[in-house]
């Protein structure tokens, strides 16, 4: 079990990834974005951080909402194309379908099986990012994934992505291996 | 593809998990955290969100370093444990071989293949959270994951985890299914 350093630039973990929509210059955009995570428990806060340089944040701030939906392992091709061009130079309106929610400015992604529409909680600078604390208003999800009414997660296929160096990859995600609050009982 | 609203006080993504370790009150203590990602490129910002209430927090305010451990598939018995008690009411110290890195004070987990030495940058107040904005001082990784001097993320077994309604499920990660800044090429 000897240690040995090594390149301490990177965050060598799996993350979500999803495409992050919102209205920019009153069109739908699509980012993809892998550095997101719940914040709070109720209400319901996730935390996003974005790069202040990207198109998308003209849109957050001016809109206050967006949308995370999250894809499934047929979409990576597109999901990918969205992380290599931006919306300034690139009208990605047009790859999906789309579909609002509740709030009639928030693009979601049909094809993506969970979508999640948001509203701005708060703006926190962060050096070259915005850390954006943002409150669940809604989840959407497709007919087919749920269970009784409710989400399955056996049943959708989420992404899973890390950035290795300089290289980065998509994952899917694999079995089961335990019951959380169950399998460390064993030791108590 | 039509879409239902499901229950919207969670959050249906796979995150990753791991264990944060701290010295409190002068003894090493661990408990397992999801609810982490990345914050900023350069310099290597991670950005953590724990309840106010945990013991660990008083660790982290009084030391202003922390450590993230990333286990492995064979540790979810012990990574469950963690989270099933509180530092407050159990030693959790003896139940990992513990290492210090370049920080003497911040406590590790030989056992886990990969270690991260923080130091803590920012704290922020959102409602009964704290989001530590730390910087990453050090990676740490066990000899036999390493190819050509760096890590090699085929050869360690991360966890992921999805809390479902009101259940949470450990996750091996699975197959890579394509190259980012890659596959999406073909839609130029």
């Amino acid at each position: 079990m000897s240690k040995t350093k090594v390149k301490s630039n990177y965050a060598p973990f799996p993350k979500p990834i999803a495409l992050l929509g919102v209205m920019v210059e009153g069109k739908p955009n699509f980012m993809n974005v892998a550095w997101f995570n719940r914040a709070h428990m109720d209400p319901n806060l996730w935390m996003i951080s974005l790069n202040k340089f990207h198109y998308t944040v003209k849109g957050i701030k001016e809109n206050k909402t967006l949308s995370i939906n999250l894809p499934s392992a047929e979409l990576v091709k597109k999901l990918d194309y969205c992380g290599l061009v931006s919306g300034r130079d690139v009208d990605k309106s047009e790859l999906f379908t789309i579909f609002y929610g509740d709030s009639k400015e928030t693009p979601m992604i049909k094809e993506c099986l969970v979508n999640v529409e948001l509203s701005i909680d708060e703006i926190i600078e962060v050096k070259d990012q915005y850390l954006f604390v943002a409150k669940v208003q809604n989840i959407y999800a497709n007919a087919e994934i749920l269970t009784d009414g409710e989400m399955d997660l056996e049943k959708y296929h989420p992404i899973l992505f890390i950035k290795a160096n300089p290289e980065g990859f998509y994952y899917a995600l694999g079995e089961q291996i335990g019951k959380a609050w169950h399998v460390g009982k064993a030791l108590k």
